[in-house]
C-alpha cells in the first residue's frame, strides 16, 4: 500500500441524535471506520451508514469501543484481555452482519477512543485486541504510527497481522511521535494551509517538525481526517486534492 | 430433516447473573437457541456458550430479541419492519463474530419473546423476520408449527427460506395449533410421563387431543425444550431416550 | 392558574449528543420537561438542564418516559401498569435527586412520547399515571386538552390530582380534540402567524376551526411549544409576547 | 452510635435475573444497601426490595454505582468528579422516589463496587463522592474503617458529614486496616466460628491480628454482612445473636 489512504470515524449518530456529516464526507475519504453500537450507532445507523459507504466505494472499517454510550467509549474502563476480545468479536461480527444484508463485508478494524489509547498505552490490551482480530479473521488493523513502530509490528507478525499504521495532519507530535495532549497549547492546528502541509509531508516520508523542534518522520499508511463540521470536511477535501497522483 | 431436534433457549445468562443450566441440557440436545445480548447474554457469555456448544457438536443458532434487557425481550415493542430487519442482523452477526473466533457458524435463526409472538400474530413482521434472514443468508428460520403450516410456507418460499417448524412437548394446544395461553388451567403440562407421550406422538406424526378435545396434527422439524432447572433437564434426557431410533 | 403557562421539552441531549436549542428557548417558557434518562437525558445533561431552568426562572417538570434511548421514548413497550408506576417514581425521583443538590424541586410531571399517547388512549394507562403521581407526592399532571375533560378530571379527582390540560397552537385538531395524525396533510402549522393566532385564540377560551369545520372549545392550562430550531424558538418568542397581559 | 449496624448489599437482582436471598437475610441486618439501577437493581425491583426493607424495620441505604450493568459496577471507570456527583445525585433520587411511594426516605448512602474501591483509593473521588452526599441532604455516608480513619474523618468534616465506617468479619486486613486481596491466600475467612468470632472483636473495639501479625484496632460503626448463600445467611444469624445487648 503505496498511497496514503483516508480514514474518518463516521456512523456516530445514535436513535434520534445525529452527529457528523456523514454524506458530506464520504465521498472524499477511502476508508469508513463505523461505530458498531457501543459507544455510537445503532442497527439502523448502521445499515445507512454501510449503504452510504457502499454508494461511494468507501471500504468499511470496524470501529469497536468499550460499552458507555455516555461517556461516548472516552472513558477508560477496566475491562480485562478477555473481554476485549469478546466485546470486539461481538462488535465487529455485528457490523459484519449488517454487511452481509447489503452484500458487503467489513474490510478492516480500527478500536475507538479509550479502547484506542489503552491499546497504544498498554501492551497487554495492544496483545488483546490483535488477539482479537487474528481470531476473527484475516483483516487489517489500524494503529497509531509513532516515529518507531518495530513493537507493534513485531507483536503483529506473531499474529500474523498486517498492521495499517495512521497519522494525523491536525495534531502537533512529541518527539517519540506521541501525540501532543489536548490540554497543552498548539495540540491541534486549525489552519488550513498547516493541516494540509503536514498531511502532504507524511505521505512523501518526508520529516515533520515535534514539539521540541526536532525531526520526526513517521511510517504512516492512512491519515486520519474529521467530519465534525463544515470546515473539516473543506480540510478533507483540499487534503484529497493534494495527495491526488501526480 | 425427518429426525425431530430437540431446541432449546442457551445462554441467558448476562454479566454477573446467571440463568439456566446450560451445562446440563447442551448433552441432550440438537440446536442452541443462544442469546445475543438484546435481551439476554453479553459477549462473554456468548463466548462461553458457543464454547460449549462446541463441545457438544450442538448446532448454534442465533436467538435475537427486542433491545430490552430488564423485560428480558418479553414486551412487544412498536418497531417498524425495517428496524426489526437491522436488529436481525445485528444480532445475527455479532453472534456470528463470536462463532468465528472459535472456527464455527450460526446455523439457524429463531427469534425470541415477544418477537417471537409478534411474528406468528402478524404478518407484516414474519415478513420482516423472513427478509432479514434471507437477506442474511442461507440459514434456516424457527418458527410455530400449527395445524396449517400453508400460509407461513407459502412466506417463506417467496425468499427461497427453509423453515424449521417447532412443537412444543410440554405445552396443550387450541384445535389451530396454538398454544394454550399460560393464564388459562391446563396450559403448561407438569407431569413427565405427559410430556414424554406428547413428544413421541409429534414425533410419530400422530394426533394430539387439543384443548376441545378434537384432534391435532403438527407438522414439527423439531422440539422445543426447557434447561430451567432440574426437573426440565430429567423431562429433556427422557425425551431424548425415547425418540432414540429403534 | 389562569394565564397560559408555555410549556416546552427540555433537556433532550445525551452524553455527546446535542439535541434542541435549550438555552435559546429557556427565556421564553414556563414550564421545562426535562428528559430523565431513560429516553434522553444523563445525569450531568440533567444538571445542566436544571441550573439553566434555575437561572431563568422555568419551572422543572419531570418528563419520564419508557425506557428506550435508541427510540427516543416514541415506540409504545407492553409495561404492565405496576411497571409504569416504578419507572415513574424512579424518574421523577432521578430528577429530584438533581433538583435537590441545586436547592431546588420538580414543580409537576408530564409523560413523554409513547408513554404520553397510551395514557390518553388507554385508561388502565391513565390511571397507573395518576396512581403513580399521587403516591409520589402533591405534584400537577399535565395531559392532552380534549374537547371534554371530563373524564379525565374524574380520575384525577379519585388520586386528589391537580391536572394541567395542554394545548398545541401548531397542530390541528379533530372536532374532538385529538391531534390530526402528523401522517395526514395539514397536521402541522408551519406558518407563524398561524400559530400565534391559534395561541391566542385557545388562551381566550375562543374556538378553534377542527379539522371537519366545527368549532373546538379546548380548556387549556398550558401550551406546549418546541425549541427545536430557530424558527420555532422565533415562533415561541411571538406566542410570549402575544400572551403578554396588556 | 454505639451498637455495631449490620449492612448487607440487597436489591442486586434485575429484571428476570434474581441474585441474593434478599428475604431471607433482611430479618437480621440493620440497613440494606439497596442497588440503584446501575449495576443491578431496575425500578420493580427497588419497589420490591423497599417494601421487604420496611416490612422488617430495615434502614434503606442508597447504594449507588458506575453505569455498568454487565460489569455489576465492579469495573473502574475513568469517571470526572462531576460526573461521579451527577450519577449519586441521580441513583440517590432514583432510589428516593420509589421510597417516596411508600411513605419512607433513604437513610444514608454506601458507594458500591469499583466507586467504592476508588473512593478509597483516591483523595479526588472521595471528596467528589462526599461533595454529593453534602449537597443532596442529610445523610451519613459509609465508607471502609481503617486503622487511622482521621483523613476520611477531617474531609468529612469539611462537608459536616456524618460518616458510618464499615468493617468486615468475613476478610483478612492488613497493618494498614486496608482488605487482603481476595487474589492472595487466607484473604476471605469461611469457617463460621472465626467470622462470628471476628465480629464480636471489632464490636468489641479490640484489636485483629492482621495479616503481619500485628494488632489492628478498627474504629466501626457497622459491619458488612452478606446474604448470598445459606452459608452466608446463617453467619450473619449467628453475627446478630452474638452481638445482642447482655
Amino acid at each position: 500500500m503505496s498511497r496514503l489512504l483516508l480514514n474518518c470515524d463516521i456512523g456516530e449518530s445514535f436513535g434520534n441524535w445525529t452527529l457528523g456529516l456523514d454524506a458530506e464526507v464520504m465521498p472524499f475519504i477511502d476508508c469508513a471506520n463505523v461505530a458498531c453500537g457501543f459507544h455510537a450507532g445503532d442497527p439502523s445507523i448502521m445499515r445507512q451508514t454501510v449503504s452510504l459507504a457502499l454508494k461511494h466505494g468507501v471500504q468499511i472499517g470496524a470501529h469497536p469501543a468499550y460499552q458507555d454510550l455516555q461517556g461516548f467509549g472516552r472513558r477508560s474502563m477496566a475491562y480485562t484481555p478477555q473481554e476485549i476480545q469478546d466485546l470486539m468479536h461481538y462488535q465487529i461480527g455485528a457490523l459484519e452482519g449488517i454487511c452481509r444484508a447489503q452484500g458487503t463485508r467489513v474490510s478492516y478494524v480500527k478500536p475507538h477512543g479509550a479502547l484506542y489509547n489503552d491499546m497504544m498505552a498498554k501492551p497487554a490490551q495492544l496483545r488483546a485486541v490483535m488477539q482479537a482480530v487474528a481470531a476473527y479473521g484475516d483483516l487489517p488493523l489500524m494503529l497509531l504510527a509513532k516515529s518507531d513502530n518495530s513493537e507493534a509490528q513485531a507483536m503483529g507478525d506473531e499474529f500474523g497481522l498486517t498492521l495499517w499504521f495512521e497519522a494525523f495532519a491536525d495534531r502537533a507530535y512529541d518527539p517519540k511521535g506521541h501525540l501532543v495532549s489536548r490540554q497543552l497549547p498548539g495540540a491541534v492546528h486549525h489552519d488550513a494551509d498547516t493541516i494540509v502541509q503536514q498531511a502532504l509531508t507524511i505521505s512523501r516520508g518526508q520529516a515533520l517538525t515535534a514539539s521540541d523542534g526536532s525531526a520526526l518522520v513517521l511510517q504512516a499508511n492512512t491519515l486520519c481526517v474529521h467530519g465534525d463540521n463544515a470546515s473539516s470536511i473543506a480540510a478533507v477535501q483540499r487534503i484529497r486534492e493534494a495527495l491526488k497522483p501526480a
